[in-house]
């Protein structure tokens, strides 16, 4: 039976959560619906939440439930635990340092938009300077005796280590720089789309991916946003996608994308609805199941078939020939200088990049003033090309500026976990090709279903993972997986 | 200078106003764009939002700021009037009360809607009969030695007073019921549309009608809902509206009305945003902006005849050869049941018999089990029907079930102030007709923005009519607009 403290402490931690739910509400509203005039508003309501939130989380209260808890069985306890974990950080972080960093993330969040435009680098720097030291101060104040980065990482991908990565991370670089140069030498290389693609159609044939991939909109809906993201727990979760007018695949990768981070969330056990384990359980993890949707299972041969057939009948000719070529097409690989737009066999590059050099700037062996330049210098090592402007190099992505010091690798441990993952489910079923290429995805969103997103939070991050694939997972599987294809594909 | 009570005060009001507006987010998006399964949720975190609502409303740090407080002008003033009136109102009735309210009205409300479904009044009463119960308790709390019915006024029109009300509504009611019979009884009627009015039609020119009237979509967006409705205050202010195959009047007026909603909240001085003042100061003021935008502008000949052009150009041919028969059958009167499809001359009988009846509720004159009868006799006394069904009578409304006594009258005080801005607005601007005339509103809505939409909740509900038309306002006007409209179209 609950007891005393344990049924308060859920009480109170359920209302929480479903005020963070609000939150994220507000959030989808600014990215999709909202007037164009309202951003002033909407800011104070969201800093107006933010303030109930933040004082909800360090109630003091919790604390004392938290002493006198005694969970009653492992849900239970790894609820405690979750909200042990918030709150002890939450508590050894001074408010002055929370207040600081969320007023100058937000001020130095519109100068990168504003450097990024201008392609200015050195007037970002002072900025990102400023946040660099309280994100460090920030850092001091959670570590301990431990690495500084690894109380950053622990934000997004608790129980990461920088010592685990590095090892995983140093064995993916030269397999992945070998194979990018074998592939941009390789004489094969795949159509280039032509004909016409609707927005209508585009879209259409989006929302039918989605739910191919099990996409529930009786809880959830599809809308259009400049950056597609998911949004939401339990039984309100929304997906949003973009159209390109000549780029259909930007729209229907992006969607399955999406589709995979939404079904984490919609297959979560309902039972655990409103607590800390109702959702996905950490960013790593929910990026394994983005980027198995998107690129084992959505990229492959299988059911690149199948979309080929309904992109011939919602969008007529488009100058490829058959559906070899078209399994081409939807991977090609060509060098290029954003993450976003990267190829399967890039990502990783730009990730490993980015990973290599926040280490740098927390751990105080490179300078902001210096970012720039080893930004660059890393690149021409790793993609053999010169960057062009800081827009395309140091500038492009958003995450710095926001303070997310330590989110980056958990894009390369979420492709890592989907290659553990993949292997695994095309053992434990073995004829899902067939399947796919009829379009149907059950076989694997239902294993997924079944040994990950049912789960929400009750494991630990790596813990989920090996026990859906039956031991420690390790970058050999992705490697195994994108040499094979890419070799396949490029005749290598 | 604030000092610094005034100062606390405002700082934590204002967060309030924030949260309060974030609230109205939650509704917007529950009617308008919210994924259909995910109801139970929702509940959820709007219960979750409503209770840090209710703590900061009864935050006893609020009462030792008010006793603290003064204040340097007149609009710090009336700040501190609005809130001190909020925190004494809510520190009156007890808790308990409150919750029993909140979770009687949300069952009650179910209930009604499936009373209303099975035309089953019977058995809807003794839920009715508890939330009477309950809602008179809240009464006497509130009440003092006042009578109970002003109380529950108060909370949707502060300062007005059934012994007002009867006074004015006793003056209505046989002038409209003379003048309904007259025009039921005239040989002269109006014509009927035919013709297709695609949804893709109506919804462009309700935008177009909208803008029209002054409506900012840079601050607001257009959705469709079930039931219209304008929702937001500042700078995010939202209006929904609906089509119906083949009666375009009803997307096209309820847009307007909405519009009158919506401009009022957003010619509010921007000064005023996010404070006690900063939204529309009563339910009759806010529904006085709806109709006079629906009505004595929207309706009249002048404006009638540039829609009229603008619906010939969209939909072509509708049956309706000039623009005169036009404006008759904009402005057609027909006996119904149905208070929210009435025309001009029948909506206020139809509030009079709620306003009469509600207060004979709450004064115990009349049982909840007498009530289905009392209606039954009043409808057929003032509109010479008899009620074929509950649903078509006393379940028509959904407001008794919401514990929304004192509500109903404000319609017809807005009818009333309407009535009043419009002869006003007519003595001040001699040449309004040719403006409207031509689609040009915007004499009137700089007219009414000038004297009312500003001011936001400056002054008092009475006040700030009075102040607008240069007296104190009664229903003359409007009867006298009534009266000389439909006799003219009716050829009386």
């Amino acid at each position: 039976m609950t007891d005393t403290a344990c049924a308060e402490l859920f009480a109170f931690q359920r209302e929480t959560e479903a005020l963070g739910q609000v939150m994220g509400r507000l959030g989808w509203d600014q990215e999709t619906v909202m007037p164009e005039g309202a951003g002033e508003q909407r800011a104070e309501e969201m800093a107006a939440l933010a303030g109930v939130l933040h004082r909800r989380k360090t109630d003091p209260r919790i604390g004392e439930w938290l002493a006198a808890a005694s969970p009653s069985d492992m849900v239970e306890a790894r609820q405690v635990e979750l909200i042990r974990h918030g709150f002890e950080k939450t508590s050894r972080v001074p408010e002055a340092l929370t207040a600081a960093l969320a007023g100058t993330t937000s001020r130095a969040h519109r100068a990168w938009a504003k450097a990024r435009a201008a392609d200015d680098f050195a007037g970002f720097a002072p900025m990102l300077d400023e946040v660099l030291r309280l994100t460090r101060e920030r850092a001091e104040a959670l570590a301990g005796n431990g690495p500084l980065y690894d109380a950053l990482l622990d934000d997004y991908e608790p129980g990461a280590t920088s010592v685990e990565l590095e090892s995983m991370f140093g064995a993916l670089r030269p397999r992945l720089v070998a194979l990018r140069e074998r592939v941009l030498g390789a004489e094969r290389q795949p159509p280039a789309l032509s004909g016409d693609f609707s927005e209508a159609g585009q879209l259409a044939l989006s929302a039918e991916l989605a739910r191919a991939f099990g996409y529930d909109t009786h809880h959830g809906r599809i809308d259009k946003a400049v950056h597609p993201f998911s949004s939401g727990s339990g039984l309100d979760v929304r997906i949003t996608t973009r159209t390109v007018p000549h780029e259909p695949f930007n729209c229907f990768y992006s969607t399955v994308h999406e589709t995979g981070h939404a079904c984490y969330e919609q297959g979560i056990d309902r039972a655990y609805l409103l607590t800390p384990i109702g959702q996905g359980v950490s960013m790593g993890v929910h990026e394994s199941q983005s980027r198995i949707y998107e690129n084992q299972l959505g990229r492959g041969r299988p059911f690149t078939g199948w979309l080929y057939g309904r992109m011939r009948e919602v969008f007529g000719d488009f100058g490829v020939t058959d559906a070899d070529a078209f399994y081409a097409a939807v991977n090609r690989v060509s060098s290029g200088y954003i993450r976003t737009e990267a190829d399967e066999v890039h990502y990783n590059l730009h990730v490993l990049l980015r990973f290599d050099l926040e280490r740098d700037l927390i751990d105080g062996r490179l300078a902001v003033a210096d970012l720039q330049e080893a930004w660059n210098a890393r690149f021409k090592k790793d993609f053999g090309v010169a960057v062009d402007r800081p827009s395309n190099g140091v500038l492009q992505d958003v995450h710095w500026s926001a303070g997310l010091f330590g989110y980056f690798p958990t894009y390369t441990l979420g492709n890592v976990y989907a290659g553990c993952l993949n292997a695994a489910l095309r053992r434990d079923v073995p004829d899902l090709d067939a399947a796919l290429a009829e379009g149907d995805t059950s076989p694997a969103t239902d294993w997924l279903r079944e040994r990950i997103h049912r789960h929400g939070g009750l494991y630990r991050p790596r813990e989920v993972i090996a026990r859906a694939v039956g031991g420690e997972p390790d970058e050999g599987p992705l490697l195994d997986y994108l040499e094979a294809k890419f070799s396949g594909l490029y005749g290598l």
